[in-house]
């Protein structure tokens, strides 16, 4: 078993927005921490939900019929297929929990994909 | 889309110890939340991985060749199949991932295993 994961710690090993890093594993799942500034794509995962946990900070996820704002302590779960758009007007720290494998940019692709499997 | 689940705000809602509350499910995995206070059986899941969060406190978990520590946001995974002792020696909430249907005290049984599938 490998040792603990000090969220935090993790995060001050990058600086960049948008771009997930794995900490941790279990099953096929992965948890990432990402930190977001502004404002991302539009997308969707037409294949799994998606777990945002604020660990710092706040974030918005903009939907077609309404925008839920999440707060540090919060978590949300963006169901598959679902249109969202998540934003951040100052830097947020946040955890993600999805399967191996999905791109961050889901449907959208872009600019704003991100490199898969990048652990720190 | 749900709308987001404020941690702290659902441990308020129980006081029970080692009976977890499930606050979310993505795909087929839940996000439980549970008090531990105390010693928990040794056990092991043969079938899954399972990760520990820790939101408030502490906690140890006691493997057959060490024991790990974990405090406010650190997180660990116990990889499937592998003994483990979780305790705390104050009161210490944890927020727990794995896949729907897990047994709490898995292969060990006993009086400390929880009704599974309670929503909070």
């Amino acid at each position: 078993m490998n040792d603990p994961i000090n969220l935090l710690s993790k995060f001050d090993l990058f600086s960049d927005h948008w771009s997930p890093k794995v900490v941790a594993e279990m099953n096929d799942y992965q948890f990432k921490l990402v930190k977001l500034k502004g404002s991302f794509v539009r997308h969707n995962h037409t294949e799994t939900d998606e777990v945002f946990i604020v660990i710092e900070g706040s974030m918005g996820i903009e939907l077609s019929d309404k925008t839920v704002e999440l707060n540090e302590g919060e978590m949300a779960v963006v169901p598959r297929g679902r249109l969202h758009r998540p934003f951040a007007t100052e830097e947020c720290k946040v955890l993600l929990v999805e399967p191996r494998g999905v791109v961050n940019t889901g449907s959208a692709g872009g600019e704003q994909t991100a490199v898969n499997d990048v652990w720190i």
